[in-house]
């Protein structure tokens, strides 16, 4: 019989790998159940409901129950308030298996979120004998970084609210904690805002939206899995789109974009969808603000701009500098930290506020200078077109993999100003029907590369890949769509008959 | 503000397209509801489940309900008998939207099913006013043809049982009433056999196998959407992984394929399978014995079985003869009706039981004289590299619109013997990566072929590719990866940032 993997759990089946994992080699016959096979020392809605989930992941197949011996998982959690989760939150948790009782304990439901994954990647189902076994041994885990995300982008195709609730559902698979929502750029507006219902009419049609209620669900979706939202709305420059409702914030009909800075109006728009998006809707306490590939020559040839900035003694860039900082200023006093793209530390570094995270994405972008200033970074880890950017599609597993969060920064500044990173799911060529596989396996890589010790994963483990292609037959078998790992491009299709687990190059 | 479609469903928005619709042009607004919204003049578990599925496919965002006209569909069904679906069912309904009151009508729950697809077509939000819509008038509607089928391919690669579940969840939406489903191939036999326990040896790896279990909630998915499925074994040909398990039902070590011709033991296996398929497992009364690509050279190069042949004075192809015939004997004892491919109406003509259903798939295949002959007939229609194999990914959706069941056929005997036809989706280069952009929006095409009125499809209508755009995006939301409509090559990437309704070229 082909036996590609034992059938049995290894240590090197839990993906991202565990800060320490330590299994006995033993198995033990897991009696299936539903959600009451997770005992929890309190109530917890949120958590009830992870337990209904994965009662099913735990347990696809139906099996006998017979001569089981283990029957429950006792989940004894410190703290379970919830709320909304936040950067920082304590994500560790402690896995024991025995051969009669098995426990996981942690300090937060997050935590807890966590750990109920690693179990579930512990348990697998024997088609031989018709049964579940447990993998017997203890996990103690907690991230390397508190900021692990995926970046995708509804603004150059319309992703329906099915699609991003799979995107959503399948993010804790790998522990990834951030959903980067850039919600609206240059070509569409789906988002619904309360404040400028206008801003709306820029969707490509009038079904490509999200209302409120939608955005509101998705946010509901991710919390149950403890993974944060960041809305962006990437200005001034990538905002022609709010130009088809709202014309007067842009300088003219005939050069769109960047948002027109010589206008209080377009700074009075901005703070009345900052506090529709604080009010409530986005829970978490980082919104992006974009910032980037700011071309001003819109500004210079509107006669309105010009003047404005004449008057003020502004250049172009000054220009610029004070639209990003007064936008940095709104978010900071509706008390969310702003993040915003590398070119706003490339143009005015320190005269940043200290509370903007700069999200980096250029290889011009010196990211030890951003550090050593105190400022606190999220990376696109690698530069340009070799970075976790997964619309780069030539960038494959591998080389995803060989990015490193703390490349060319000292450990300590790294430890103290790198909260994590993202993969960035550039939209032009991803709608609902290619996004599961531009996202997946790669992002796997970098949840890795985010979550696990850096000792694990430099150098890349000989088994890095094949163990990336275990998660990614996990990942097919929970419904997502992940594409091949052993393809030199990116969400390629299988090149010909064979297993998930050894699938050709 | 861009209206690429009305915001009220047309009658060009139904796909596929009725036999009759007459719509008047007002709308009315309807009262979003759960399960309830349905009304059945009875009890019936099968609608009951179709109630709540349609609940969230036809009211997926949240609204509001003040002054709406419209709060329930009234569902009157003749017979609410269900069991398993058979070919030749009535799925006939008619759909009827007022002013104040809707009713669906039907004979049978499976042509309920159909009315509710329909229904659920004809319902939109609109996102500006934040409530939905109904379009008032009338549908009349039945079937052009009764088997109108996808073939998926789980021998080249394993499906996920996810996979095969939102395959078998999107098949209603277009109407389509089979899933054949290809179970093994000469790669992998992923399928249970309780009488030869061994023959599951030949999957790709211990886990990539289908539990009996697992095999009979597809099937149970599959009737309550009124979806028949229909086991294939293909034999003797494609039979090389029956040899992993099962070495003496094969010619030798190194000659694997065909199967034994000249051992008792192979019919006594094949005899115990498909007892095991025909014994509750697939209740449908077809069942499909393979019998393409048969190259008999193993046969005559095995001493053992060049003896047998000399023996009983048959050459190879009569050897062929004998194997297939028995095998539909053997399943026409066990009240299943065989089906076979091409080749065996192309090697024996009318010696073949008079039950046995020929699925044409190549050129050499004369079908007018298959029907003259009254052998009833499943047709891949159109020929070889240009057909509904849906792994001919250079055949877009107007090549395969343009493919004609009935063509080369006198009308009356196309309407007594075409059963209807298949998308069939050989597994190659398909996983659970890609399956849904393979079969989609194709499927679609081909179900309107197989669906709707001869006279609606010839010539192609000018709107088709925009209907069929429409339908892709209903997909889309519904969470089915459909590819773009309008490339060139099958399952590719959008190749630019837009709408899904008006994706470029």
């Amino acid at each position: 019989m082909l036996r590609l993997l034992p059938l049995l759990a290894t240590a090197a089946a839990v993906w991202p790998a565990p800060k320490s994992i330590s299994l006995s080699g033993a198995s033990v016959k897991v009696q299936p159940g539903g959600a009451a096979f997770f005992k929890l020392n309190g109530t917890s809605p949120l958590l009830e409901a992870a337990f209904e989930r994965y009662a099913g992941l735990v347990f696809p197949h139906r099996a006998a129950a017979d001569g089981a011996a283990l029957a429950s998982l006792a989940v004894r959690v410190v703290d379970v308030a919830e709320g909304a989760p936040q950067l920082g939150d304590d994500e560790s948790y402690a896995l024991s298996i025995g051969a009669t009782a098995a426990t996981l304990e942690a300090a937060t439901v997050w935590g807890a979120l966590r750990g109920l994954e690693t179990f579930s990647q512990l348990v697998s189902f024997d088609f031989d004998a018709g049964s579940y076994e447990a993998a017997a041994g203890a996990v103690e885990d907690a991230p390397r970084f508190p900021h692990r995300g995926l970046m995708i982008d509804t603004g150059r195709h319309f992703q329906p609210l099915a699609s991003i609730f799979e995107v959503v559902d399948a993010l804790p698979y790998a522990k990834i904690n951030v959903l980067h929502w850039h919600l609206v750029d240059a070509q569409s507006f789906p988002f619904e805002s309360k404040s400028m219902p206008e801003l709306w009419r820029g969707a490509f049609s009038p079904r490509e939206r999200y209302t409120q209620a939608d955005v509101a669900d998705v946010v509901e979706r991710a919390r149950l899995r403890g993974v944060r939202v960041i809305p962006e709305f990437d200005m001034p420059g990538h905002a022609d789109s709010w130009c088809v409702g709202r014309p007067d914030l842009c300088p003219s009909e005939t050069c769109a974009s960047p948002l027109d800075v010589s206008k209080a109006a377009t700074f009075d728009a901005i703070s009345g969808l900052l506090d529709e998006l604080a009010g409530g809707l986005f829970p978490d306490g980082f919104v992006h603000l974009g910032g980037d590939e700011v071309n001003t020559a819109c500004w210079e040839s509107t006669p309105s701009v010009a003047a404005w900035l004449k008057a003020r003694n502004l250049t172009a860039d000054g220009g610029y500098a004070h639209f990003v900082k007064t936008v940095a200023d709104l978010a900071i006093a509706k008390k969310r930290r702003p993040v915003q793209w590398s070119e706003v530390w490339d143009h005015f570094k320190t005269d940043l506020p200290r509370d903007v995270v700069i999200h980096v994405w250029k290889s011009v972008t010196n990211v030890a200078d951003v550090v050593a200033a105190g400022y606190d970074v999220i990376r696109n880890v690698g530069y340009d077109a070799t970075s976790w950017y997964l619309d780069n599609l030539n960038v494959n597993s591998s080389a995803v993999y060989g990015n490193e969060p703390c490349d060319g920064i000292p450990a300590d500044l790294c430890a103290a100003h790198v909260l994590g990173g993202h993969g960035e799911m550039w939209g032009e060529t991803v709608d609902a029907s290619d996004i599961d596989g531009t996202v997946w396996p790669r992002l796997g890589a970098i949840a890795e590369k985010l979550w696990s010790p850096e000792a694990a994963t430099i150098p890349t483990p000989a088994d890095m890949l094949p163990r990336l292609a275990e998660f990614r037959c996990r990942l097919n078998a929970r419904g997502v769509r992940a594409a091949p790992v052993y393809n030199a491009e990116a969400r390629s299709a299988p090149p010909g008959p064979g297993s998930c687990l050894k699938q050709r190059r």
